[in-house]
């Protein structure tokens, strides 16, 4: 299908012909970028990769810097920004991406390294490992790829180009609203492209025109202020560990709904098209649940297509004590959970914080933000501490703007049939983008969905990378 | 006190005297038997400490052996065995103490080196910090020390004395029966003092008549087979975090009731001699409320002492996902949760294993006792793997035999006035002792009960120290 599509389309078929020509040569340098470790914890790892973009910008023309603003912490990565004028241009096409990954834990990837990348075939097709590979490294390599293939090619362009690729996207875009304002005349457009996620299920092109919001809420619960031997003070210590399951089980039902007061007030609808169009799309539930080992789902067996559009609240981590061979028969001083609130058009981050702040406190917890004190600690029976770093808003561009129709021809001509989604499980800072630049933004993401965004044994199957070189050559010759 | 006390006997005298003359000599022979590591996933440690131990009693002139059996696994750590037989004795009395430690995570402890001992001042008192100091090399440390005390004095023994130093108590002395039953015609006694674990809250000298068993069970439950993007597949995937908080959370009611059917069945009421020795014994529950920083207990207000005469559970940790700097937005693959089941008289441990297992399966799991095949996980909508290894029974002697009222005599002339329990919260292999000896059990218990046994930042008061040589001294020099 690729190669006949191709056809239709004379910058999809250039970038078809310049990959399949120096596929060793482009994975090797693919294999170079995502070697460069970018996780927030290292801010000389981001700044390397900044650096390496401005470069690769720069060797093909582009004119190239690094955008910050004032006042910013100094480690603040900064935004990789990039134009090519087009003269006679009418329309401007800014592509989005992250060039920072998720945090990770070494020690819980196959080969020990997320930053060494390596090549497996899985089903019979190459995938290369590594934490950034899919998410979103993936789509900033793309992009270059596709400008050096219309260059080759010299397939001119048609509108006048811009690339921003921030580095704190797995971080919350902390700064990144704040660096947009501060270069407004660099960064508007008549569309934001974000290239960023993973694309159907089904492996067909989605093209989606809204993101969920996301916002984290971190809880310690206390005990004795520190171990004790749970022979000698079993049955009478209050045991963290415990008093956490308790607190979090009176979050959801048995199907997973949510059942903290109010969760779900405030829910945006969908407007008819988008109705329509999540009707239209696959329904991928009992492939996925094959796929990942699953026998049951939650949500009372409603699909994960509508799923998305409510909003959710996952339990990311509990810490308490130790299991296994580390395991010791004590009561824990402390149990600590990490709570990954989703979000929907219509609930504000703070709100939906708030709401989990009120449940906690309905449950007889005396609550702070900072370490507690032993005074509130001996005056308390129950303690938390309640952490809740700023979040993202939800975000949905109308489907129907004529814009959105172009570009669905564009990737179309490239892609064959598009999925069409109003949601993206997937957080990207759409609101705050949207705010600075005055532009819409429509997703269009290339990795493969199984490529364990997020988790150890990051990766990116080559084909998606290959595919998304040829979307994105076609985006940018768009008119 | 202990000066006047220690007059009324005179092997105690004896003790205080050395003791009192040699304290930094004393304490650094300590120290250098704290360094060696002592945990189960170091057989070779284990080895050097009762390679170690076999010297110290020979030095001393006893006659003294490491015991093994045959059919063990060849890593297993030895018994170190000692028997000093006195012309003319009518009596033999057995000590018993245990070399091995708790596992440890360097990195919980403040000095980062469980096996660096190091002294520091704690309210004006010196305490050595390092595993097994308390729990329990401390024990050995002044039976090895009230033996040379003696001997310097030239105080005669009347009975004969057999030290049973173990090298599995922490691991669940899962061999010591067998090492036992294959040496029954030398750890023969008329009692064993069973000198583990601490001493009352108030500092004053405890009696143990009994100690709560002990038991684990392990659960791991199933997400999807990998970490899921929580943004795409939050409210959709299982989330096992939240499956364990869940089935946690229904085990227990918020007083810290068990609420598992038949949980409490069984037990084995106390006598009226320990009914009337609990009333007696110190309520010590709001001074370490104060202590521990707890603003509340558990068991609705009833006394720990009273409490500690039931069954317990206690979650000793949970693991699932990741949490502060390192959580990320997965929803993961497992949680495993490890829970400690403390025994009483009348309850079996293989029982409220089954009892734990039952409640599982009632809350609609699909359980296994090893890792889950994917045709089971696909089949089921809730999996847990449920691990059980073998526990140890709780066991109790009665306060009214003629050898105790001897032993609390002893005591109190050298420690004054006892506290007398039916139970210990530690465990201690009780039961397995007294059927391979055929003797009943006492515990003598020398350690501070703040010593952090079992968790990071072990330590022994050195005071109960140099009082535990004294004590040790006074029961070795009894009839």
């Amino acid at each position: 299908m690729c190669g006949v599509a191709a056809g239709q389309n004379a910058a999809g078929a250039a970038a078809h012909d310049y990959t399949a020509a120096r596929q060793p040569e482009l994975l090797k340098q693919f294999e170079e970028f995502v070697a460069i470790p970018d996780v927030a914890a290292d801010p000389a790892g981001l700044r390397r990769n900044a650096e390496f973009l401005l470069g690769q910008l720069e060797q093909r023309g582009v004119q190239a810097e690094l955008l910050t603003a004032p006042g910013l912490p100094g480690a603040t990565p900064p935004v990789v920004y990039g134009e090519l004028k087009t003269p006679g241009a009418t329309r401007t096409i800014v592509f989005y991406a992250h060039y920072d990954g998720q945090p990770v834990t070494a020690s819980e990837w196959t080969n020990g390294a997320p930053f060494t990348p390596e090549v497996k075939v899985v089903d019979g097709e190459q995938r290369v490992y590594g934490r950034a590979t899919g998410d979103d490294k993936a789509a900033i390599f793309a992009q270059l790829t596709a400008l050096s293939a219309l260059q080759a090619a010299k397939v001119g362009l048609k509108a006048n180009i811009r690339f921003v690729w921030e580095g704190e996207e797995e971080a919350g875009s902390a700064h990144l609203e704040k660096i947009l304002d501060a270069h407004k005349e660099l960064i508007g457009g008549d569309v934001w492209l974000v290239c960023d996620g993973p694309v159907d299920q089904t492996r067909r092109q989605a093209l989606i025109f809204g993101a969920r919001g996301d916002a984290h809420v971190q809880i310690t619960v206390y005990g004795p202020d520190r171990g004790l031997h749970s022979g000698h003070y079993g049955n009478w210590a209050p045991n963290p560990a415990m008093m956490m399951a308790q607190l979090l089980a009176g979050m959801k039902d048995v199907q997973g709904r949510v059942t903290i007061p109010h969760f779900y007030d405030g829910i945006k609808p969908l407007g008819p098209v988008e109705v329509a169009a999540l009707k239209a799309a696959p329904r991928n539930d009992e492939m996925l649940k094959q796929e990942f080992g699953i026998g049951a789902t939650m949500g009372g067996g409603r699909a994960l297509l509508e799923l998305i559009n409510e909003p959710s609240l996952e339990v990311a981590g509990i810490a308490a004590g130790q299991t296994g061979a580390h395991a010791t028969n004590t009561i824990v001083a402390t149990a600590v959970a990490n709570l990954d609130l989703r979000l929907v058009v219509g609930i504000d981050a703070t709100v939906q914080q708030q709401r989990v702040l009120a449940y906690i406190r309905s449950q007889g917890y005396f609550v702070t933000s900072a370490e507690p004190r032993r005074e509130e600690l001996l005056s308390h029976a129950k303690v938390a501490r309640v952490e809740m770093p700023a979040g993202e808003n939800a975000s949905r561009t109308p489907m129907d703007l004529p814009i959105a129709a172009e570009i669905i021809r564009t990737i179309e001509s490239v892609r064959g049939k598009t999925v069409l989604l109003p949601t993206s499980g997937g957080t990207v800072p759409l609101e705050a983008m949207e705010r600075a630049s005055g532009a819409p933004t429509v997703s269009v993401p290339i990795a493969n969905h199984d490529d364990n965004q997020h988790a150890a044994n990051e990766n990116l199957r080559l084909k998606n990378l290959w595919d998304g070189v040829e979307t994105m050559a076609a985006l940018m010759a768009m008119p």
